[in-house]
């Protein structure tokens, strides 16, 4: 716990038996500061001890000649009793396949953040109704904060899932919140088979009241335990307790920082509500689960760059990438995939030559809402029939971005993956979206 | 009109005195192609003869050696009479400062794309109604279309404004619709005063039937002589044709690519409805009309980039853009405004090398609604407690970047850069969002 600071603050915290979490007085100068070791991260001042003051502000002092540290007490994190997984053989089997975020972590009422639980099983002690419902295990491939995933990671998780839906378990995948979309989509790309891959997260940790741990883990058994067939995001479909969203993994978008029902379904229908109550009410289902095998095809092209056109965007950085070695592009355009045309900044000319090199070059609209349209305006026509940028339908950019990778994974011949793109693999686009305001 | 093509086609042209719309035939190995010209663009084969066909679709013939043509028809675009402005000393006098855009365009039949009109003052022979209700003025300091417009544009548009406006006349932008919200945001920042800036656009040319452009006109016309005070877009409020809303113009979004009520408030309300009978019904008036002067405030500083953060994004783009001598950065973080933080993705310890040259990062979320906080995680209080990035409460991230580059205008003290991102100007951000979830 104490890796990041210098190594002379280590070795006088070590000396006097103090770690993270435990109260110490440091003396500097005639004066006294009195608080909680805090964790560091590696930057900054490595040699400067954090304390978290009992003002609840945290006080840097730097660790020079002369200062004297003494412990006031240790930290006050009791050890608890382990968790006692159950067996029931009449209850049906489900996996937790558990990866980080805030639906495993805890607030540390000491320093108010919010930390990682030691084990994800802990989770059955803030809601122990879950074992009522299932034989629970769970697989901790990783632990990672949402932010910090990638495609490596997405691999693991699709291997892990086809193993344990192989092995006749239903599967759940616990996961940060702030990237659980790009996840959801690349497991929608990665998994082949009909089975329901339920990926749930939540905005607030167990130990809050307003948490929707409770309300989404139920719902997400419930789904996992179901007919369906899909890969989706199973969380708070209202600000209420009642019910759940199960929303289609390559149709959702995270919409808040903070309100719990954060995940929609944008433009198409959710595949079901699913109630606390284990009722689940179909609303879009294509597809349901049966008894084949599940597999995983989970290449993947990592050199594929998301990159927002905006008024005062020049195209250079495509070329930028391009030097960079990078294979595909998602852009999000205006409107209905408009990039600024103007000479000085043509981002027309840049695109026809990119992909004139074999480079995809793939357009979604940075309205969110709505389609691409490759016709109406001249500009459009140019941009799309005669520099070869590829339409993305009504594909979410995050959506795209997955796509093209997985895609890329596959064939790096330009017309393959045009045809791909423009291939609806799992439902990642409508063919003629259902809100259309005409 | 031929401009695009090689010299050698417009002087084949030129002798059979064709242009662009003329129905010609052109005879090649035996083949002949008959059909309308059309315009072309500097991109692809430019001694290719592009023809509309009967069929609808485009064909090109190269021009080559041994190619024969001759005119068939000349256009069908009849010289219409020019439009009469009409003066009542009684009504109100109205400035309309055309930009271009849809709602100054029309489809043409012949080939299904939306072209300019010529004189923006054509817009009152769609809607004759218009001259009921004011005296109108256009002025129109530029044409071009909404993906191409950038910060000298915005500068024009302000100037022009505040000029209009300082003679005593209301004030209507007309403007396309997909980059409108970057301009309302540009225009809220630069012109200082109390008195309606009224910015609109059209989803449909006028010369449809589903055009919005008459709803949003003579909504436009009623807020524009309104006692309101503020900049904002007046689009459809609905998918009907009974009123629309003025939205501030710092917080609101094109959310959808082609629906006509696509522009929305985000979290926060539009500042009024105005029915297309007059009424206005006001929702949140932060400022009102009065007579003092209009100033323009418009320093901009260009170079700021807007960046959308993902998983599998590196932080060597905030790199190239330094290098390039940019001044400051925008970034669409995940959630709350995280970024990726670990070792070979550190994101956080390039912010912080840049914020230490004094560029700053500010960090929006991508989720478009919601605020981004800067305590929860332990990964938020280093990005923003001990890199030194500038959160942006819950401004999104278009205003963000808009708000940057204005303020970067006037100062590049980071520290004066930080404390004016975090003031509230014009309303850009709300100081708890109304939409909290909890």
């Amino acid at each position: 716990m104490l890796e990041n600071y210098s190594l002379p603050i280590q070795k006088a915290l070590k000396k006097i038996k103090a770690d993270v979490g435990d109260r110490i007085k440091v003396s500097k100068k005639g004066e006294t500061y009195e608080g909680l070791i805090m964790p560091r991260i590696k930057l900054g001042d490595t040699n400067c001890i954090v304390l978290k003051m009992d003002s609840g502000y945290n006080t840097g002092v730097k660790f020079e000649t002369g200062v004297k540290m003494s412990k006031v007490k240790s930290s006050e994190n009791k050890k608890e009793k382990p968790i006692q997984l159950k067996y029931d053989k009449n209850k049906p089997p489900i996996t937790i396949i558990a990866t980080g975020g805030t639906i495993t972590s805890k607030v540390e009422y000491k320093t108010g953040g919010v930390i990682t639980i030691e084990k994800p099983e802990e989770l059955l002690k803030s809601y122990p109704e879950l074992q009522e419902l299932a034989n629970i295990k769970f697989v901790t491939p990783f632990r990672k904060m949402s932010e910090d995933m990638n495609y490596k990671d997405w691999q693991i998780i699709a291997r892990t899932v086809a193993q344990e839906l192989n092995s006749g378990r239903g599967v759940i995948i616990t996961h940060g919140t702030d990237t659980l979309h790009y996840t959801a989509a690349a497991l929608s790309f990665m998994i082949k088979g009909n089975k329901p891959v339920v990926i749930t997260g939540a905005q607030r940790s167990p130990d809050r009241g307003s948490s929707d741990a409770a309300t989404n883990l139920i719902c997400s058994i419930y789904a996992a335990l179901s007919d369906l067939g899909e890969v989706g995001i199973c969380m708070h479909g209202s600000m209420n307790d009642d019910f759940c969203s199960f929303n289609r993994g390559v149709r959702v978008r995270k919409m808040h920082t903070s309100r719990r029902d954060t995940f929609r379904t944008l433009i198409d229908d959710p595949i079901a509500k699913v109630w606390t109550n284990g009722k689940i009410e179909k609303i879009d289902v294509r597809r349901k689960r049966d008894d084949t095998e599940v597999e995983v095809d989970d290449k993947f092209e990592e050199r594929v760059a998301l990159i927002k056109v905006y008024p005062g965007s020049y195209p250079d950085i495509l070329d930028y990438y391009v030097k960079k070695g990078y294979k595909g592009f998602v852009l999000e355009g205006t409107g209905f995939g408009h990039v600024p045309t103007q000479s000085k900044n043509s981002w027309i000319e840049t695109i026809q030559k990119i992909t004139k090199k074999g480079i995809p070059i793939v357009i979604t609209s940075q309205t969110l809402f709505g389609r691409v349209n490759t016709k109406v305006y001249a500009n459009l026509r140019i941009l799309f029939h005669e520099s070869g940028a590829i339409p993305a339908e009504d594909m979410l950019p995050e959506v795209a971005y997955i796509k093209l990778g997985w895609v890329l994974g596959h064939t790096k011949d330009i017309k393959k993956v045009r045809e791909m793109m423009l291939t609806n693999i799992v439902g990642e686009f409508t063919d003629r979206s259902k809100i259309r305001g005409d």
